[in-house]
């Protein structure tokens, strides 16, 4: 199989930049940065190097992209409720670390302060991600939900914690049934959580 | 430096073997399995690689001793009551991941099943982990202190995974300072999550 590469004024093939990201994912995820290499992922892609060389001068931007398209996000979500919003963020968590690019998300948090030009772009991520989880607590104070004596860091470690360990211990052959239970696993981790601030 | 070959009959030096532990966790925390060589541990740990060789056949041992004899073994230890032993345990979690095994230890959750020989020895470790954590909780329902409808995954999964965070959330430079308050914070979480089991 061989893509059309997409030169200026040349429309992109959606399908194609799905299965390098997916590709560029699998191969940071398995071998790590050491074992990142264009012609590797070209060649898990069925794509020829060429086409990915069109696209992207170096490894390092290829990888950003494949992360940044292929990661689901972890953000705010302003559901109305603090347990609403918590079970958003633990279903968002869940997803990224039980779904198809979760070896990769977790590589990351290992090697991405040792990774020219992924460093800076991962520590956005981190603190997007601990902003959000923060944000949505004190969210929790203002409406009332919580007592302003909330010892948020505490909350936000055992509740993105605690998604990541259900995700760690998950067996392969278990993968797909607890991706789609994640919304559940959410609400029960949220319930539990929240037992211990009220 | 170079040390002395312990051949048979002959006593190992345990400097020696110390900085050939640390220099495998090192190489092996920074590298992985892909970038993990004899050669390289021995450059690592300043001695020869026919020392090395000496001793341990394949890298697969190599990495297995280090793992075995560098890294602190998280255990069930009965202190007599149910926050004491989740505070030693909760301890003993941010001591492996802050100390300095920490990379080692992150890396083998990612890679252990990948590598020959450690898959099966890792499994051990981690199914230790779990059961030292369930045997705490079982003992607290036997004593009273928690009720049996108690949700042991929840609460093992955000003890672990609260220390787990904590653990890679700590920027390097306070490392030291987090590693020496480790049985303080454990002190925290602790009373933070029994509180939503009460």
């Amino acid at each position: 199989m061989s893509a059309a590469p997409s030169g200026p004024g040349r429309p992109r093939d959606p399908e194609v930049d799905r299965r390098i990201t997916q590709a560029a994912l699998d191969v940071f995820g398995e071998a790590g940065w050491a074992g990142f290499a264009m012609e590797t992922v070209a060649r898990r892609a069925g794509i020829g190097k060429a086409t990915l060389y069109l696209r992207w001068s170096s490894k390092e931007l290829l990888l950003t992209d494949a992360l940044t398209a292929g990661l689901p996000r972890v953000s705010d979500v302003d559901t109305g409720t603090l347990h609403g919003d918590l079970v958003e963020l633990a279903t968002q968590i869940l997803t990224l670390y039980i779904g198809p690019g979760s070896r990769a998300a977790l590589r990351l948090n290992l090697e991405a302060a040792t990774i020219p030009g992924i460093a800076e772009h991962y520590a956005r991520i981190r603190s997007s991600q601990i902003s959000a989880a923060r944000d949505i607590v004190r969210r929790g104070v203002t409406r009332g939900e919580l007592p302003d004596s909330v010892p948020i860091t505490l909350l936000v470690d055992t509740l993105t914690g605690g998604a990541m360990m259900h995700a760690l211990t998950t067996p392969p052959d278990e993968r797909a049934t607890r991706l789609k239970a994640a919304p559940h696993h959410a609400q029960q981790l949220v319930t539990f959580l929240l037992h211990s601030v009220s």
